[in-house]
C-alpha cells in the first residue's frame, strides 16, 4: 500500500482523491492545505495539515506526496519544501521554466535520498512523451500539438479582467483543417491562427459595452490577438447549465518519411474532467516514483525518464503476458 | 557512434538498413545472412557475414545486432545465438510465447553482461506501451485494438494456399462503426466479428473455380471464420501495380471513467510501409539497449522497460527544454 498525500485540496486535489480511491495499492493518508482549520470542517476521515509547516504527526506515514497547487505560486515554492520530506510528483506546466526547476528539484531530492517527479500530467507528461517517442520513432518529422476542445483557464481569467465581465469561459479549439492536413500526410507549417481558435462565453454586466467587450477580448496580446477569437454573451444560467465542467483534451501528431514512404502517428485524449484525469495520471506517477526510490534512485525524474511498466499497478510478469 | 548489424536481409532488413542511415548516431557495421554468398554479390560496401557461424572479424566491431528474421523459425534460433555475442534487438511477435522467450534471452543476456529488448516494433511494441499506459492512467478502463487497414503477411499466405491460388495479399480492415463507438464514449463489447473485415485479392489460375476458392479462403478456420471476408478476384498486372506495398497501421483506444466524467485515450499509426516504420522503432531500440549496457543494466527488456528519453537523440537536458 503507497500512502499517499494530496497538497493543496482544489480541483485537481480532489480529482487525486478520487483517483487514490480507484487505485487499490494507494491510499490518501493526509491532506496539506493553506487553510487547515476550514478544510477541517469538510474533512472528518483525514488528517487535515498545514502546508505553511509540514510537520508530521509520528503515526501518519507518507509515501509519496502529490503537489496539486498552481504552478505560478505553488508549486515553485512547495516544491523544494516537500522534496525534502518525502518523494514528490507535481504538474508544474510552465513550459519555459522545467529545466531550471528540475535542477533546484534534483538537488534537493537527491540530498534527501528522495525522488521527485515533476511536470507530470498530460501536457506537459503523457504529451511530452508522444512528441519524444514520435520524434525518436521517425528521425526527421514533424512534430504538431493541438490542444482542444477544451476550457484553458488561463484565457479564462484574462477574459474575466476585462471592464464589464461578470464571468468568462474560454474554450480552445483546433482547426478541423488543420488536423485533416497532417492526417492526410502533409508536413505543413501552420500559423498561430490556423491551428486553434478561441470560443469566449461570457457573463457580462448588465448595462455592459458589449461590442467594447468583444472588441478588448480579440484584441488582447499574448492571450487573443493572435488567434481568430469568437465571442458569446450568455446568461448566469446558462454559464452555469453549460459550462461549469473542466472538458479538455488533444493531439500530438507526427508526421514523417521513411524513404519515400509517408508515416503517421497520433496521439488523441478526450478528457471530460481535465483535473480528474491529470489527478489519475499523478496517482500512476506516484506508484512510480515510490518504485523508484525503493531500488535506490534518487532526483528529480520527468515522465520522460519513467519505464512505462513502473506506473502500472500490474507485475512485469503480468504486462508480458497480458499487455504486449 | 553505435555500430549496428542487421541479422537476416529482407523487408525488415532492408527497412532497418534505411533507419541506420537517416540516424546520425548509428552506423551498419554489418549483415549477418543465411547466404552470405549470394548477398555479397549485391553488398559490396558492408563486411556480410554467416548468420550460421557468426564470427566477427577483428576490425569490425558491434555494439548491437538487430535481429530481423521470422518470429516463426528464425528469431527462437537466433536470439539466444546472438544474445551470447552482442546486445541484441528483435521483434518477436508470437504475444503467447513473449514470456518464455523472455525468460530465456533474460539469462543468456545477463550471463554475458549483454542487454537484449525482445519484442520491439509497433505491435508488439509501442501498442503494447499504450495499452499499459491507457491502463495505468485510467484504473478500470477497458483497452480496445484495432488493426489496419493493412497487409496481414499471415493471412495473404494462408490465402495462397488454397489450391487453384497464384497469389493473394490480405488487408485487414477496422470498423469504422466499431472505432466510432468507442470514440464516442461507449464502452461496448465487440465480437471479432464487429471490430474488423478482411478483403482479400486473389491472382488464381486461368481455369480455377473461384467460387470454391472464395468458400474455402472464406470459412478458413483461425484465419478468416471468424470474420466478414471479401474476396476480389484481380489480374497479374493489378496485383503488381495496386498490393506491392506493405502498408499497415491501427489503433489502441482506452475508454474509462472517472467518477462520472468519461475519458478516452486514442492512439493510430497510419504506416505507408511497415517494414520500413518497423526497421526505424527498433533503430531507436538500439539506442536506448546500448546505453542501458554502458549504464551496466544486462538482461532482457522489452520497449515496457525501457524509460522513453534512452531511445531519443537528444540529450536529458534538450528533451526537458524543447519537448516537454
Amino acid at each position: 500500500m503507497i500512502n499517499v498525500a494530496i497538497v493543496g485540496y482544489g480541483n485537481l486535489g480532489r480529482g487525486v482523491k478520487q483517483a487514490l480511491e480507484n487505485n487499490k495499492d494507494t491510499k490518501l493518508a493526509a491532506l496539506f492545505s493553506r487553510r487547515p482549520e476550514k478544510l477541517k470542517k469538510d474533512i472528518k476521515d483525514i488528517p487535515v495539515l498545514s502546508t505553511e509547516k509540514p510537520l508530521l504527526p509520528e503515526d501518519i506515514k507518507i509515501d509519496v506526496a502529490i503537489l496539486c497547487g498552481g504552478s505560478k505560486e505553488d508549486t515553485p515554492v512547495q516544491g523544494p519544501v516537500f522534496a525534502k520530506l518525502f518523494n514528490t510528483i507535481d504538474s508544474f506546466d510552465t513550459h519555459a521554466d522545467i529545466p531550471v526547476y528540475f535542477k533546484k528539484m534534483d538537488a534537493i531530492a537527491k540530498e534527501n535520498k528522495h525522488c521527485s517527479v515533476i511536470s507530470a500530467g498530460w501536457d506537459p507528461g503523457i504529451f511530452s512523451l508522444e512528441r519524444v517517442y514520435g520524434d525518436a520513432f521517425l528521425t526527421g518529422s514533424k512534430n504538431y500539438t493541438f490542444w482542444g476542445k477544451g476550457v484553458s483557464q488561463g484565457h479564462s481569467d484574462a477574459a474575466r479582467k476585462v471592464e464589464g465581465v461578470l464571468d468568462a469561459r474560454q474554450y480552445t479549439v483546433p482547426m478541423d483543417n488543420a488536423l485533416n492536413k497532417v492526417r492526410s500526410g502533409e508536413i505543413p507549417d501552420f500559423t498561430t491562427r490556423e491551428m486553434h481558435k478561441r470560443v469566449v462565453y461570457v457573463l457580462a454586466e448588465e448595462n455592459a459595452d458589449r461590442n467594447k467587450i468583444t472588441k478588448e477580448i480579440t484584441e488582447m496580446p499574448n492571450y487573443y490577438s493572435a488567434y481568430n477569437v469568437e465571442v458569446n454573451f450568455i446568461t448566469a444560467e446558462e454559464m452555469k447549465k453549460n459550462h461549469s465542467a473542466l472538458p479538455h483534451g488533444g493531439f500530438v501528431m507526427t508526421s514523417g518519411l521513411t524513404g519515400k514512404s509517408k508515416q503517421i502517428l497520433e496521439y488523441r485524449c478526450q478528457l471530460e474532467s481535465n483535473p480528474e484525469f491529470t489527478g489519475s495520471v499523478l496517482v500512476a506517477c506516484a506508484r512510480a516514483v515510490y518504485r523508484l526510490q525503493q531500488a535506490g534512485n534518487y532526483g528529480a525524474f520527468t515522465m520522460l525518464d519513467i519505464p512505462p511498466a513502473l506506473l502500472s499497478p500490474h507485475s512485469a510478469d503480468d504486462l508480458r503476458a497480458h499487455f504486449m
